[in-house]
């Protein structure tokens, strides 16, 4: 921790060096031409309070030294994660694509569309059971009836899936069926939800808040990880800006920074990034070559009907096409589209 | 809801209207200079599902025309919703004062701080037993113990008391003890944690989440509302913006344009808003005068050895004179700082 | 300037301290439990080369210690900064109230516009003979016919007139008529404008570009400042977010934080800062009592028939209403609406 | 323009209807089930005079249908626009890059920059002659004496060069040196400026403002072209967002953006849009693939001595490296790196 001080007089400066050291760190001053600054040496698990001390009349700024993360970080972990899902390992040299509709809205819509991706090269299955919606008055999802077809969906054509779990209630129903747990965009900073599910053994996809630094994203990497589970991956999907050509503005450059500040991966969500189908191809191959380990991406068998997220949905052609197009960037940046014994050798440990 | 076509030919057109129709709403046809525009007659709320129509080839825009709110908004309910607390009434003539420190510390720190603020003449006691924050090696609150010291605070100087809640399975612990359940900014779109809200009988303070529009703020009160519970106030406590002099932007504009839309009341906190003491007071008594039904203040009685948020904390004295600086502007406002019969008035329906 | 380091190998921080001292710097090394810092002492001036440090692949983060405004900071000048404009002082005990419309649109127009603000009170006439629009199709304002009507009202209704320079071609033109020259929000990092503006003898009225953080904006007024004009005044005009109900989101704890940052005088725009009509005296009145030392108010005898800003523009009675509403939160923070002694004083300087 | 009524009442309504004709706009009525809407039916172009009916007591909103561009927009013209610079051309099937440093330092250095980039492939030269800078004091640029260290390198190592102008009267000498004129960033809505680049006959390069959208962006496009000059290209290069990890947020989806909504080339700089030099590469290839006609990318012999810009310049070995990279990804998207005969073509016609 940095502390500058506003003022140079004696006084001033020993009242704020016992403060730092009242709170068990060793202060060290450095005089410069027109401040002085205050080190406070020692490690800043307890920097919120050194940051109290912004309070102190001759204070002008208190600014940390370290990041705040630490299981999160490449400093604890220098190898990459890898997270084993079915046969799939999320991390390493696999590129895996989880795709499906918005919302599970029926057996016809889900066994269609598990089909389809399926059909196309997708992974996982992805489908929502639970909605966090804006209106209460909005399509809330199916519940466990939901949960249920995605199972059966899943089963019937061997991929494993992925599923939003909106409260620590739903925890323990929603462990039951889904092969991955999803922490939505709104509830990136919940922390009974986050402390919930890092009290169980499912793998957790986090979606970076729309309001929320690559700082702080992380950190919430962080309430699941000290709960004991380790098996955390990132996920972009646009952040909020002023601008409104796309729904969101995805954060691309988000990829190689959560790829240097952390070992977890890191997939990219291009339909939630633009909001606009149109854009959902480009941007999921610029987010192979930017350096992702995966994609999530919204089909829907009939975009126009979908109960929600329709504008931003593929259709299964499109969708198709798109895997077709990415195939030749997955190579070229050394990856592959199909299963590698890392899964097993991750199982293993 | 507005469709704009981004093609004029006859089949497209049809294509659309027959869309609209399908999911129940009339179709009317403006021809313009330039673009071919549907308006879809109807009630909005089923609105998500037409926002899907976006995803057809030739529609280039779909735009809402009404307000997605309704129970929070002025078209159902034109007078002002005044909440009675104790012996105080918030939304009306009353201006009411709540001020306290971030967290509850330690049973001498909530009796001082509480002496002080009754002292100068604050209504309603704060204090913080859960604490959300952004590290999860931070203080994380005193819990049960932090609910207890209010109470007992809350008597000896007979003021009602407000907290924040952060979970569902908190609530009706929270519930036994506290007069007012604050809703935090991080959670402001935490649904389940709403809805449970919307199922208690006590007094909600939904403070406004920082990268949250005033519409999606409005729709969370909506949330607590369409539970059954219509006791609902807003506080406005800065957005996250690209300024960095301050920890957020305070949007006090939010005070005269949530007055405009909805008939709730509307708290200002200038302690979250700025972030720094110095700038509480100046935006504590521009809230009155822009037309807040009154604030939130954080005070400590040792700003620098506070546990969290030192740095936006008063000291007892500063608030004092705070105090004496905001009766002038409350009684030209037409208001005032004293409890009035409103109170049991309100109580009374 | 304060260097991280990633490595804590002496040959890495060797190299580093070498860089430093080449550039001019003391370096003084602080030993970390985590991190080895490097604090580079001397005059900051030069910091944006000791910046390019963070090119080193051994170094984390390079950040500075001082603001980087020299003339337009405290620390030069502790006492306000007082503008004498015709009888009147801006930046001392008098609140100076600008208004009249956006554009001059023609004789009728502003003469009307200029008797109404003048009956109501305000001191000093606006309107724009260059209108910087984001469209080239719409009115580009009546330039030299404009400042010749801006003229005329001015001396009819003895009031100075403040309006917009765009280029520094305009420059001697504009100087030819104006009392004091508007540099927009726009132009505030348009350097050849400051910089001509710094070389005129005429009072500048820097606005906060929609883009600008409040550093960047000293750094504006700075420009000024260094070719030589210091009669520079700050005006808060809102900033852009993701906020939509609001035109820009009105900054307006920017008030205390130039006051505290600077001695320039601040005015505040609620008629940009919110962008309707609705909202404007609200925040007006909040800006008077959040210290600002004026105000700019748009004012239109006809807002609907208005060439620009029609939404935000209030009508002469309104802003007669305004004016009586203020008078008394002036008088409350020790202010006054008439012209004193401060103005011959200043000028006797 | 769609006009949304917060009243039914015949009178209010048939009140707008009347402006609304005055104006030249035919009204169409349109009543739903909450609120009636007014259609004005025209050319939207004088639309900013209908925006101010938003003034009107009665008018809840007014929005338009129209984008506001013209020129710059698929609707007049459907054809990629191809701009010829030297022998290659840029928006058709050649990938162009253009590499070099920040800013012109001294001739040793643009010689050893100019000699490197053109042996790791790049087309053409960048380097600034004027330079805007947040701070007065901060290095400002070689002026002329830099354009002709440019032009000397340009021609040595036969690259057309681009460098940024920043006031109309540099404009003239600019022109007899530069192949391509760059508007910087916080010059996009500099009209004065936009206007002077609009009457040359030189190519302009426009840069995306840092909180400007994409729709004012091509607005300032159309400045250019509304002066008779077609050939502007488009630059990404980041917008202002909270996210502090990268310099600022490079928004790529405006890449597939531009290229519905316009014809006009769009290059990427990842160099602004990150801010540091270990994000450039895998934002750079990102770029390709996600549909950009070129990069810019700055290049420093030795970056941590650059007198700007430092921390995000590639050395050369990187750039050279780079370039390998994204050769095959330029093959795969169906372009090349080498001259087509479409700058022939183009200048053919």
């Amino acid at each position: 921790m940095v502390i500058v001080m506003a003022s140079r007089k004696k006084e001033d400066i020993d009242n704020v060096v016992k403060k730092v050291e009242e709170l068990g760190y060793k202060a060290h001053l450095i005089e410069g031409v027109e401040r002085t600054v205050i080190a406070a040496i020692g490690d800043e698990r307890g920097k919120h309070r050194l940051q109290s001390l912004e309070s102190l009349p001759h204070v002008e700024r208190v600014f940390p030294i370290l990041k705040s993360f630490k299981l999160a970080g490449r400093e604890t972990t220098m190898e990459d994660t890898i997270i084993p899902v079915g046969q799939h390992a999320i991390g390493g040299k696999q590129f895996v694509v989880m795709a499906g509709p918005c919302s599970v809205e029926s057996r016809d819509q889900i066994m269609e569309c598990a089909h389809a991706v399926k059909e196309a090269g997708a992974h996982v299955l992805r489908g929502g059971a639970y909605k966090p919606r804006t209106s209460p008055y909005s399509f809330q999802g199916m519940a466990e009836e939901g949960l249920k077809l995605l199972k059966e969906a899943s089963e019937k054509y061997d991929m494993p899936f992925i599923t939003e779990v909106m409260t620590p209630e739903q925890m323990p129903l929603v462990c039951e069926y889904a092969d991955i747990l999803q922490i939505g965009a709104r509830n990136m900073q919940n922390y009974g939800l986050l402390m919930a599910a890092g009290r169980t053994r499912k793998p957790v996809f986090l979606k970076r808040g729309m309001m929320s630094t690559i700082n702080e994203w992380l950190m919430s990497a962080e309430y699941v990880m000290s709960e004991g589970n380790r098996q955390v991956m990132m996920c972009e999907r646009g952040i909020r800006t002023f601008e409104t050509e796309t729904r969101n503005t995805f954060d691309l450059s988000a990829v190689p920074v959560v790829r240097k500040l952390s070992h977890l991966p890191i997939i990219a969500d291009p339909s939630h990034g633009t909001g606009l189908w149109e854009y959902v191809s480009p941007m999921a191959k610029a987010s192979v070559v930017a350096g992702a380990h995966g994609l999530m991406i919204e089909v829907h068998p009939k975009p126009s009907e979908a109960f929600s997220d329709g504008a931003q949905s593929l259709k299964p052609e499109r969708f198709a096409q798109l895997m077709d197009e990415i195939r030749p960037l997955v190579e070229l940046t050394g990856r592959t589209l199909e299963p590698t014994s890392a899964a097993a050798t991750a199982r293993g440990r």
